[in-house]
């Protein structure tokens, strides 16, 4: 896969690209990353590619043109654009990906999506808006990590990118996440110990030292229902659970409340709250 | 402001701790921000930070001494923690931050409550789980910024960092950004053109050229009210509109889903599809 992103600060990712799980794709050739400054193809003199707004207000918008430009550019060294550049030509390329507080919310699927693509263009603004023909008639994408206001487009597109290379085949060996597990059964993950047993007077359940492999076994699992109850219960409506599960998460849901109306009914002392 | 953060690989924080905003957020002398290896903290021969998990099963597991340690060293450091460590000095000190697919969504409001604090201490981990008593005995958050698989906590870590950040006094200038924005009406964004006019023969729209400024104000708010309805029609309930603008948006709505209806019939040839 080849992986190109349009940003104004391209020394944001040198370390990124180069450490850990991406470092290595790229080492053994699965990956090719590379940041281009778009500024480089701002055709005045004093490089200029943002300018203020038609129609008045705050804040500086995005040129069109160095953004076209340097997206064409990348397609024609690729074989990928006739001679002649037009929009037209530019639509029919690759996944073009525009970073955006107000795009499609990004997902595990999305990565997935992406994923399969032989060739992906990230374009990071910054503090910046976008002239609108640049979402318009050059990209194919617009999306965004999550409901937060961050500086720009370049930790959004790290972001993606991370996610998206490590399903690449061949990226992830033995490395493979205890993370990915949580997506696989469809609950949150039981808690993990390693040695020491007792750290500080902090012990590890006594479950897991037992070396009795089938009451470790429904330990985890609890843990792991128990977990997804008191974190992400909206997940529980589509876990894979059995009947009797079922029950078991229904009757813990119960204790819970039972607890939280006792706390309650403790602090209900007269003249002090509730 | 001081932001630690705890990481195995501290070279992936320099691009972005040394860059644009943050950059300049910290030669100001407003943040200090400071990546530590905790693999410094192993105290065993080969600076092992993790183990195989008690109970079995497949991934490792980070142990909970080094980062018990360096957590504390860095507290000394700073005059908050007694000389004799425990765990109730730890949990006595600033924000704790676990980077954690299982944690709670990280939001705009919780980057607001974090900007607060005047030091924060953000710990990354990288494929391994965790030993859940980091979690339980030294930890204040965990968080999450989103529903996909990274490969570490390290992004997430700087995603935080740059939204925290860019909120303290003295941060942004007037490069305060257009994206904001759409938090403040609760409506996304209206569309930014910039010079020129005709860029390839896609134009920007009349009205915006024409100078007429109460035309541009009701352009520009119809165009955010149809980006909403479009793109995040949830967000029209609790935003503040007019009963008159309430009233556009409905008839917009009705025109889109009669365009819909439309396509859908024209598409309806029989024994073509439905």
């Amino acid at each position: 896969m080849r992986i190109d992103v349009l940003t104004l600060f391209p020394e944001m990712f040198d370390g990124v690209f180069g450490a850990s799980i991406l470092g290595k794709a790229r080492d053994k050739g699965i990956v090719s990353l590379n940041a281009v400054n778009f500024r480089e193809y701002a055709n005045n003199k004093h490089n200029t590619v943002d300018d203020y707004p038609y129609g008045g207000g705050g804040g500086m918008v995005l040129k069109a043109e160095p953004v076209f430009s340097a997206v064409e550019d990348l397609l024609r060294a690729d074989g990928q654009l006739d001679e002649q550049p037009d929009r037209t030509a530019a639509a029919k390329a690759p996944r073009i990906i525009l970073m955006c507080p107000q795009g499609q919310p990004f997902t595990q699927r999305k990565a997935e999506e992406l994923a399969a693509e032989d060739r992906l263009i990230f374009i990071c603004g910054h503090y910046e808006g976008y002239d609108e023909r640049i979402r318009e008639h050059l990209v194919t994408d617009e999306l965004s990590i999550g409901d937060y206001v961050l500086t720009g487009g370049e930790l959004p597109a790290m972001v993606m990118i991370d996610s998206v290379v490590r399903l690449l085949p061949g990226v992830l060996g033995n490395e493979s996440s205890a993370v990915t597990d949580s997506y696989s059964t469809g609950l949150l993950e039981y808690p993990h110990y390693t040695r020491p047993a007792s750290f500080r007077g902090m012990e590890v359940p006594e479950v897991l030292l037992s070396g009795h492999h089938s009451r470790i076994d429904q330990w985890r699992r609890e843990q792991s229902m128990l977990r997804t109850l008191q974190r992400r219960p909206d997940l529980l409506d589509d876990a894979p659970l059995t009947d009797k599960e079922r029950k078991w998460v229904r009757d813990q849901l119960m204790e819970l409340k039972r607890k939280e109306a006792e706390q309650l009914s403790r602090k209900a002392i007269p003249g002090r709250g509730i």
